[in-house]
């Protein structure tokens, strides 16, 4: 059922978002200065299923080695702007239950002026995520793509209550919204899930992804409504960036798969959730990146079993 | 593979707890002086499936009229006692989104001095809920039943901390505890929901259900884990004795299959979100006391549905 094309034969997938530091206060450790940021944590993800393009920006002290280390799993930086100053960095600390976060510190420098600007060689792109990033930027990104086939983007509190206009304009021009229960009842500003979500759709997204953290993520689509669990981990370390790898996972196996029906997303929500428990088991990407292919469908068929009655 | 045994050859499900009125601050309406209590909510739900048998105690303003139609459901109230004073009291204010409650006034009346007295006709019964009361009541309880099948319990908080020497001695002697997720995790002092099952059903019962409210319910036994989601309502009134449904409807329907395996427990835990969420649809248990068979399974199968990828 999972049989996805080989990485060769997927399409690519063009992800924008921020590339970052951040500085952790988990209940476990203490790290700083992990390599993090939405987009790749994303790449991370997608690049386990299909080719991926980032579109970001970075600052004098981003290690190159970690763009290496992304070119070697098939992700092209072409689009990832080197700009002089300093990196975009976040500082949080977790609850100790991880239900929870606080943002202690963020620092956009060379994000604050981000602008960007596809390589001529990404404007071919079929699959789309526009990371959570102004509403504004996530636009210009799709004007420079000539004719995607999937466009999935994300968003937040900050500009559904900032930029409601422009983040209006990037519903109408997207396929999947992703977004978690709280910012969904803010941006429709209805409380009941289901009813938000329709509420949500007729504003443009024909689909709806809720994500609910350890309590799984929902599909609303034109076929009904689909559930997955959070695959239930006995070691839970940093969620940081589980959301942007599910999105990632999800945008991956599509572009593999190649196919954008009920089943197919349905297929995808499963294995995204899957890959995301990886993420967070480790502190930043730390295990996500070392995952490989045949673990994720390993937790794809424990999910399977979690919600089957069997007999 | 919901075939179930006919009422008439079901076997019969005991139930202790409270009978009640409760007043309720919904966010869409208050209502007072409403039927309530775990044992009317847990007979409700079980008499759809099994003859049910109530152990509870009620006060001389208790209606007459509930026990009756109780009566017709095949719920036989000969344990009911009947005290002088007034019946158990309960009022809670629920917040806009029904989250969270907040206990307003608990006036325990006639529930004070309650030592459950089973009828020599309920010794026999081989499916018994013990309901959330002191765990040395459970005790007494399960100690005038001479050899039962299956025995699932409830607890909360104030047993966790104030009774647990109790508490561990029911948890000795029953199949099953169906508790909350922060009881589990006050349980067993462990946050991680997986670990902490683990640690309680080391301390006896072969199984524990965790019930997550809107986010469904997970089962731990011998096969692994099992989760079913709630079903997804477009309009929520009032919790009030979701739970309480969700345990009865499980009973109910284990007695009415007559197998206990891993297959019936997670059908079970199925058909027992099904109907726990037409309780949420309405004040109390109106909703829930109208409902039929046939809904119920309408609604087991949107949640096969609601996790299954197809294709």
């Amino acid at each position: 059922m999972y049989a996805t094309r080989t990485k060769e034969t997927a399409e690519n997938v063009l992800i924008v978002g921020s590339m970052a530091f951040d500085d952790l206060e988990l209940p476990s450790v203490n790290a700083k200065d992990v390599v993090g940021g939405a987009a790749t944590y994303a790449a991370y993800a997608a690049s386990l299923f299909a080719p991926v393009r980032i579109v970001a920006v970075v600052g004098e002290d981003f290690p190159r080695s970690v763009l290496e280390e992304l070119g070697e799993r098939d992700v092209d930086c072409a689009g990832v702007e080197h700009a002089k100053g300093k990196t975009f960095r976040w500082a949080g600390r977790y609850a100790a239950n991880l239900a929870s976060r606080e943002t202690l510190d963020t620092q956009l420098n060379v994000f604050a002026d981000f602008r960007p600007k596809l390589p001529a060689s990404f404007t071919d792109s079929p699959f789309v995520l526009l990371g959570n990033i102004q509403p504004q930027l996530q636009l210009d990104v799709l004007s420079q793509i000539k004719t995607p086939r999937f466009v999935a983007a994300d968003t937040m509190n900050f500009w559904i209550s900032g930029e409601r206009k422009k983040l209006g304009e990037v519903l109408s021009k997207i396929d999947t919204l992703m977004i978690n229960d709280e910012e969904l009842r803010q941006l429709a500003d209805i409380h009941n899930i289901r009813r938000a979500a329709a509420a949500v759709r007729k504003l443009g997204p024909k689909r709806l992804i809720v994500k609910r953290g350890e309590y799984g993520a929902m599909l609303f689509d034109e076929e009904g409504v689909f559930f997955t669990p959070a695959y239930p981990l006995e070691d839970e370390v940093d969620p940081t960036g589980a959301g942007d790898s599910f999105a990632g996972a999800l945008l991956g196996y599509l572009a593999a798969v190649g196919t954008l029906d009920g089943a197919s997303m349905r297929r995808g929500l499963r294995l995204a959730s899957a890959l995301a428990s990886f993420c967070v088991e480790g502190v930043g990407p730390s295990k996500l990146k070392a995952v490989e292919r045949a673990d994720v469908m390993m937790r794809v068929e424990a999910l399977r079993t979690l919600t089957k009655t069997g007999g």
